[in-house]
């Protein structure tokens, strides 16, 4: 067996808070049917009508033998290669070529992944606080040493993001191999300038490195001035893979469908130390351990960039950045200091002075029935800071925000 | 970069085949009308009725805030977990519980990814011929030497399945740790009957070894004697991962969905030597690594043991074998020998004298416009001999018989 599984640490942070939101609800009955859920970024609202649409004429296509369809392209339909390359990247100004793209079933999936196609011998940079995935893939695959006492794992460079970097971290001063930036940020909101993003690539670029670039998030970026894509970055195409997903703007987190983007001047090193362009690496990755995206779900994707999809999406990034806005101000208006929920779905909000992140977490729990997740969760820069998620109904936002202010902090 | 890419021969069969195929097309215009494949093992019948009902209810939900499903379990549906277990194997009087149950999106994904969860100085044992997945994977984690001069790679032990062991390789004398199994076969159609997997289990727990048994066909035995499952042999839950598909019963090869079953009285060594379970090791990987198959294709899935899901899978096998003995018949009615076709949607023919397997398929192609899938490329082993395969219309099939018929031999 791989015994590198046995470094991962138990408690992880999700089944936590489930355990304690189960305790809190068996001893709290009445207190249980109040609770509202702001603790994992899941989307609440219903699919959107252009997606069903699509789906349900797919769904009837493979019911006739002559539009039935069986194994398709491994890589994904150019119907949807295409619309990809098109929408998100060309039209923008953003040299992407559709065979460039390669379909899903989730961007989590893609980030665990891609490191089949990298060394075991990389040295690794994440940011502090975490999404957790970055981590524990690099464990499961034998890039680090054991966990340490205070969090984190030996072997990992973890780079601080902090209330004086605005929770963007900066350039390490040593060289690393491999570097994870994910912007707009889960868990802290916050998003990289330009400028910020340029400073990476010259990195990369100087010290060979590469960026696994996680946009999940992108669609909800409102300042025209920050970049939606890494490739927006001169540079970009010969250091940066990206990840996309349908999951956070199409309401696609129980649909699966994703995209990775491998430029083709993308190139690594060999053990001899040559250069080797790993677009056909990822290629043959997904050709041999993958087959493909549902075709309906395919066909879903492909409806988010009609011209009704692109509204209907619109509708929802409205819907969600309201949310934000309503539990930022409920937030400040209770003293509380507040980042993010301004170009991402989460706030990333200060624990009153003193409260630790689980501290903060039961009492929320306790005082207001709402569930959050604490900052400790995601690495322990993210100690005294707690992240709330605004995917939820208007109403269950509003209703979060007056408890909120009703606690005496 | 992982290196042990660059190990993989560049032609793989697939593409070499797509490449003659398009040779022969563009030069013969007019037969290129003609053309029936019975190459790659793809359905090509609807998909069942039941499922699209499912599917369509499923589309709609997703639609209703009320009901709207977001990220399902990583490991499944209950709902679905539950009906493989029940339908599958405990009506079946086979032990085996609902969450060691794994839904995935497919067997080839599961196939590659279950190298996840073991070691890496493991000994590998595969069939030849094999479905090059089995090998391509290991390759790619490091678990061969060098591509060899007759095919193969190097640190593998390849157990030859000949004419002489009916095409069902015997365990092999020296130990080895982790051994793939395909039954009923591809390529080669062949079957292992009881007692031959009750010799494969008790070679196992001998050896400490791990069976990787991979019954995406088991929906196609027609002979009572043959077991379907290798959980039907006593101590296998001690020593095997079942691997399972919809593709090959349902339709499913480009609807995505299969299912793995990791037994909890499964265990492995780790590198101290020490036994400790697989279950929660494959747990995590999924849980990390994957984030489910979408909710509408897991309705989908369960459709399919629903009364009326029932009789539309029986009727497409029904069709596909009736195809098989179609191609059968025409095949030793041209005089030629052949195996499989009766518990297995292939057919594995013997080339008529002298003649090499990609002989074989350029002279089908240009005399018959039939393309069929040589043999070598499989492994050495299947060298002299091609495969047919029964997924097609009957119309096509029993044209392709007349074409073989009337071919002089």
């Amino acid at each position: 067996m791989n015994d590198n599984y046995l470094k991962l640490k138990a408690g992880y942070l999700f089944p936590e808070i489930a355990r304690r939101v189960k305790a809190f609800c068996d001893g709290n009955p009445e207190a249980a049917k109040r609770l509202i859920r702001c603790g994992i970024g899941d989307v609440t609202e219903p699919l959107p009508d252009a997606v069903r649409t699509a789906m349900h004429a797919a769904v009837d296509e493979l019911g006739k033998r002559e539009t039935f369809r069986g194994y398709g392209p491994e890589q994904g339909y150019e119907f949807l290669r295409s619309a990809i390359a098109v929408n998100d990247f060309r039209a923008k100004g953003i040299e992407v070529a559709d065979d460039e793209i390669f379909v899903s079933d989730g961007s989590k999936c893609d980030c665990g992944n891609i490191l089949d196609i990298l060394g075991n011998r990389n040295r690794i940079a994440v940011m502090d606080p975490v999404y957790p995935v970055y981590v524990d893939t690099n464990v499961m695959a034998g890039h680090t040493g054991d966990a340490l006492e205070g969090g984190g794992y030996e072997g990992l460079v973890y780079l601080p993001c902090t209330e004086a970097n605005g929770f963007v971290a900066d350039v390490p001063t040593e060289a690393v191999d491999l570097v994870y930036l994910c912007f707009p940020n889960n868990p802290t909101g916050s998003v990289a300038t330009r400028a910020q993003l340029e400073a990476w690539v010259a990195y990369a670029l100087r010290h060979g490195a590469i960026l696994l670039f996680d946009a999940a998030y992108e669609a909800y970026i409102s300042d025209p001035s920050i970049p939606h894509s890494i490739y927006e970055i001169p540079g970009a195409r010969e250091c940066a893979i990206e990840f996309r997903s349908f999951s956070k703007n199409g309401g696609f987190t129980g649909t699966r469908c994703a995209y990775t983007v491998v430029p083709k001047s993308l190139k690594a090193r060999t053990g001899a130390g040559e250069l080797h362009p790993l677009h056909g690496l990822w290629n043959r990755r997904m050709s041999t351990k993958f087959n493909g995206v549902p075709y309906i779900v395919q066909r879903g994707a492909e409806a988010l960039y009609s011209e009704s999809g692109r509204a209907q999406v619109a509708d929802l990034i409205t819907h969600y950045m309201g949310n934000a806005a309503v539990l930022r101000e409920a937030a400040q208006g209770a003293g509380l200091s507040v980042w993010g929920g301004v170009n991402a779905p989460y706030l990333w909000v200060k624990t009153p002075a003193g409260m630790t992140s689980w501290e903060m977490f039961d009492r929320m729990l306790a005082e207001a029935a709402v569930v959050i997740t604490p900052g400790s969760g995601f690495g322990s820069a993210g100690e005294g800071y707690f992240r709330i998620s605004a995917f939820n109904s208007r109403a269950n936002v509003e209703e979060v925000g007056r408890r909120i202010r009703a606690i005496a902090w």
